[in-house]
């Protein structure tokens, strides 16, 4: 029986934070502060950090006050403090630019490494060292795995986050976040007229279906960013969400509907101040089987994997999804 | 910056499987078959396979009709094929007396190690393979990632298992635990009256807050079975458990309720066949953090932790549970 | 101040059944008793009688074996046993045709009187006397005000029945409806197209929004059948339902859903051995003011009235509903 | 077939309103209507009136700035204006002294009728006339059923009235409430050591189980108030509210679980501004029978009737409810 030890290499712990760049801050701060029900840690100037009341690390959100509302980075948080370097090594011996940002470029935060995703250049960070303040003393929870009380919608932590890119780059960067950065393919689809294409990938390191998606953009973009999805407690939570989001004058995007793929509910929204794709998603199933095999989608059963049941989603040709946000470039 | 690799040696996986014995098979085969809706994958004789609807693995509960209400076994899979070689050298090189279990010993499963838990006496089996049969076409379901469709009060999969054993011995049991085994310390409470005993140690080595918990013992007894968990997948789903369970001729132990310990929802009852006391568990947070550090229960928060709300565990002295299984030694 | 007193005539009390002919009553009553969860309380050759987990009366469905899947009555209990007799001197007095029905002419009732709605010929039925039979020991209710223990997706009564007729009936029928039989207009949609024509119009002589619901079919027909409704507990076993329905061969027809008119949730299904359309509905509220004016829905918000959240509703020209099953003439 | 009339006399609508006495307005509030997400229609100095998101009429609670915690008024609305007038004379028939209220005395509200109910001392006032203001723009709902939007805890509306009196007078009052108003018994328990005294009684005029219950107090006191139940939409309803209301310094009564009296989930809690016991109420059964019997409770059913599931109810001797506040006289 032969006896190769674990891989002694760098690894992503879990999807960490996202900074949505938003030209009304203001409006944004009222979404996910005092609908959403999540807490403002601290903001500097135009720019604010949040988290969910089941997240004791300073954020997972960063809204940044700017014109362009595209997406200003993905951060991952590795494993190992030894791992950021590790990392940027490793990426530097494939030939890759990266960016090393100082402790505090985003406040509570230590070093982290910057670099585009080949292909399809999603600006990726990755960190390990991250503050844990104690929230206020007013909205401080009794529970000790809670930062804070559940409030408003009750989102809890971010869940995971979604990505397009051009159908010529779809392939090149789902492989290279599976091999570079280890991220395992749990659930698939291929371009049913064109099966050579990717067109969605449900990538994880932990035992969530997906932390990360990537899928094949309805345009020709890339860098494109679909949703990033925060996490509520229960299905009727979502069904909550729904009813008071529908009273406001809020871009409704789709829900609420069960996806097969992951068997989780969505609520799929627009923050109304920078009009990226927000989604409310509960549930879904868990996968400790170390000997996984990726789940694939094909016609017909793949419209059950989008919509389940509920609210059908608005997808594009082959299934795509419409609607996104451009991201940033290398510098942020 | 120091970069030691990451430990090579193996490791656990998850709670795989519990097997159960019961002095009335077709009982308990009502109690989780017909009430709670999980699969038969297999009969042998008087021994019963069973997983829930999420399950794609052969199964995680066995019913093995015997005359003792005893607990033959607690299984836990191993990451990699060689991980169980490699366990059971390392137990060996510790002086444990280790049993080496053949192939089909547990219909389905491959090879495994057997060996008593030092100071709590607990036989535990680590296994690799197990194979992945398709249910019965008049039960599939469409879901991919569903073996057979929901049926029943919807038991998706097994969640955790917990023990206990004798004030004098759950110090050495849980440190063996995390040191031999590598199950990480999420949450967990000292005896009051005597902090230098562990009341309860909630162990994990996936984001669940506890795949396997240990706690002290009423009596002076080691070796103890006080629950195994299956997971639904909604609190809504416990209440209606606790609808139909509470209107049935079931022994019911307590619940619905919500622990704080964990943030999930639990019913306790007792299979009607062998008097096991069984949770159905939903929800709870996940631990995505690489530096989490055990959160510590004191009084008077200690009583929020048990029962957030809903209906009060039964407690005993210390906040021990009462009634507990014994298991079964080293030989199966 | 003058004092009229209260109009001492007839009264219905309740929408009581629903009298379905089904070419297939073995897979009606699969889909009815054994996962919706009826109880079978009577079966008489190729009839059978069902009710809900919530009726003590002997039953609220009727599945008739036969050739046509139409609808052979709609059944309304009314207040006083004297009021059956009452209403037939009414009718008649309008020169209606009317038929009296012995007790027993459905199982467990007692005696009837028979007539077509004027206008859309719609059968109705009016009866007091029913029998209170308690259910088999093997599934009985340790709760009081239930007839049998929840089972299936836990149907627990009749909610309402929903009824359509030609654009050139409709206004006939619904006028006749509220002013001869007493039913209160609680919400109303005209046609947008031709504002003369009542699109829809739910009608109730208890606080619920509706008992029944009269509409205006897509085809030039009378005497349409769009859905009978069953009630479930809580929007979250419309999901449950939804989840399971979704996984067998059953026509899907809507849902899940919410109404914002009714602001019940919804799930749309047709009975595999007839064809009829199934409602499974939780929620609303309820009228109790004594001075409820109806409510009317006009464009654009109709569009939320119809769906509120969730999968919509498959609407034909100016809202109406597609798909609807015929009714029996005035002889059984 | 004898055909009598139904009865001309006057009638009872619904139970409508409280008026709660609260020495600390200003928490009151913060209770009520930030944390139920109650509306404030209007104040009118230390007098606020409030109504749920489905209550279209003024208002459904006024809370008085008062030093003594006790209940000013409990308000039925009555069928037709002229049955204030009706009932007044009947009232005085009986040689009961009545006052009468001018309209505005409630703001809002028509003239009124108010009387102490013989035995109990409970002070009713008896209504029709009600204003039915729309809600501020701001706060406004796309449902035309709804006054305003879904907040906070989502209480809808005004559910039922739970009032206690001493065992020497708990018959007669309850018996006076189904002669004299025309309340009627659906479930009710009698004193377990002394059948001949009433436990507790479930009274409705409306299809609830009970929109008044009248019980035996655990002391010797007439004109007990035991608490005020508000409608949520669901039971998931309830738990976010338990989940919400835990964490903060409000007293805990009990709960949440389920009765097997009504069928319906419970949450106890304490209005922080004047002590009064609240209930949080979701779901029960309603009856259409028209002959419907009273469904009596007795040991040791009695208890599953009490709490089916969930948190077991803090009740005294015989199954009383401990601690009540107390009511005003027949001056307001």
């Amino acid at each position: 029986m032969s006896k190769p030890d674990y891989d002694p290499g760098p690894r992503i712990a879990h999807a960490g934070s996202i900074n949505l760049g938003t030209p009304d801050l203001d409006r944004s701060l009222w979404f996910f502060r005092d609908l959403l029900g999540m807490e403002v840690v601290e903001q500097v100037g135009g720019v604010a950090y949040l988290r969910g009341y089941q997240e004791l690390t300073h954020h997972s959100l960063v809204l940044t006050q700017q014109d362009q509302a595209r997406v200003n980075s993905y951060g991952f948080r590795v494993k190992r403090r030894q791992d950021v370097e590790l990392f940027q090594k490793q990426l530097e011996n494939q030939g890759l630019e990266t960016l090393e940002l100082a402790a505090g470029h985003e406040a509570g935060r230590g070093e982290a490494v910057r670099f585009l995703v080949p292909g399809s250049e999603h600006p990726f960070e990755l960190y390990y060292d991250i503050d844990k303040p104690l929230a206020d003393e007013s909205i401080r929870s009794k529970v000790l795995s809670n930062s804070s009380r559940r409030r408003g919608l009750g989102v809890r932590r971010l869940d995971h986050i979604n990505l397009q890119t051009s159908a010529g780059t779809v392939n090149q960067a789902e492989s290279w976040l599976r091999e570079a950065l280890g991220f395992q393919r749990r659930e698939f689809a291929r371009l049913p007229q064109a099966p050579d294409i990717i067109l969605a990938s449900w990538l994880s390191v932990t035992p969530q279906v997906h932390d990360l998606a990537i899928g094949m953009a309805a345009e020709d973009q890339t860098g494109q960013f679909h949703h990033v999805a925060f996490n509520v407690e229960n299905f009727h939570d979502i069904l909550t969400a729904a009813d008071q989001i529908r009273d406001l004058d809020i871009a409704y995007g789709a829900g609420p509907g069960k996806h097969g793929i992951g068997q989780a509910m969505y609520l799929y929204v627009h923050d109304p101040g920078s009009g990226h794709r927000i989604e409310l998603y509960s549930g879904g199933y868990l996968i400790f089987d170390p000997a996984w095999e990726a789940l694939e989608w094909k016609l017909p059963e793949l419209e059950y994997g989008q919509t389940w049941y509920g609210d059908v989603l608005d997808v594009g040709p082959g299934g795509t999804f419409l609607s996104t946000s451009p991201s940033a470039g290398l510098t942020p």
